[in-house]
């Protein structure tokens, strides 16, 4: 196992028996990549809450329109032209503690507030449409300039909306929200913000 | 509106307005098109249980693989080269009655039995993992030649793999499943023999 810069490797295996990689919570090199590793940190995180048989959570595919293709004998058909569609709803959903959830991760740089332009207004809808029929809907906000990791309920999201707001402030997400802490064998742990916020 | 060859138009629209195209329960020109629209038929018949505010239930984007990205200004991104994936798990998940629902649709053109080829084994695992997390997991089936449907329940499907058969017999179908009957406005109700089965 090779250890890239700003990570620190330790020979921890899931039980699976698939080995772990584990950052530091504090990366060695500054803030400045976390970024990048925010929808992998919650990948793994999904992952590692399936092996260990606490939650079936996946991230949905990007929704990609295929325009041509390319039969090919002996292989898969080769797209060679294709284009991103915008997601109809949320990126994460599945099933924990017998519970629909549903939720969506997003970060920004901003360092005082969570602009609304970061999310579509149906998938806000979405998020309520999900909490009408009795599942969890929330928003998972990272804060990269601050590294802190905030769940927000849906609900909560579409009242700030409502109200005429361009953004959520980091001060509604600290009163209303419940706090992610980064941690090491379980890097993003927000299933247990999940406990506290909705059982 | 234009109405296709095999198609009887109606003047019927969804409650959000949009016009509703209807279908004979018997194509005017045999069954040998239907295939092709089971997986249409399904996604019409969730944008209306969603219209209805009956569920909320979406089938999850194709995983498409990106190779190679060509950038272009004022518009997003050209997909260059890209290739199917193997979906992780199923086409179809939501919410329905306040429980997380999740299902596969497959059809096949063989008279007496759906074999086991037209599925992964790891789908059939993702349904059992459902079903212990309490949610409800299942096998749509259309068979294209008796032009009938089924759902089976996933602990069903995974019984008779485990018996070692390479395929579930109709029979089994019509035993320990439920048929769900082609309708007209609603096209494909299968959300009736989910309350017959799980409610």
């Amino acid at each position: 196992m090779i250890a890239k810069k700003g990570e620190v490797t330790m020979a921890i295996r899931y039980p699976n028996g698939k080995p772990l990689s584990i950052k530091p919570s504090t990366p060695l090199d500054g803030y400045q990549h976390r970024g990048m590793d925010f929808e992998a940190d919650i990948n793994t995180m999904n992952q590692r809450y399936r092996d260990t048989n606490r939650a079936i959570i996946y991230k949905k595919p990007t929704p990609i329109k295929v325009g041509k293709l390319q039969h090919r004998s002996r292989m898969g058909p080769l797209i060679t032209e294709a284009y991103f569609e915008m997601p109809s709803t949320t990126d994460y959903n599945g099933i924990y503690r017998g519970r629909y959830i549903d939720f969506e991760a997003k970060e920004t740089r901003n360092k005082t507030a969570f602009p609304f332009a970061n999310l579509h207004a149906h998938q806000i809808k979405h998020l309520q449409q999900i909490i009408a029929h009795g599942g969890i809907g929330f928003l998972l906000v990272h804060f990269v300039v601050h590294q802190q990791v905030y769940l927000l309920d849906g609900q909560d999201v579409a009242n700030v909306l409502d109200s005429g707001r361009k953004s959520i402030p980091l001060d509604y997400f600290r009163l209303h929200g419940i706090e992610v802490p980064w941690g090491y064998v379980e890097r993003l742990p927000y299933l247990d913000a999940v406990d506290q916020r909705y059982f």
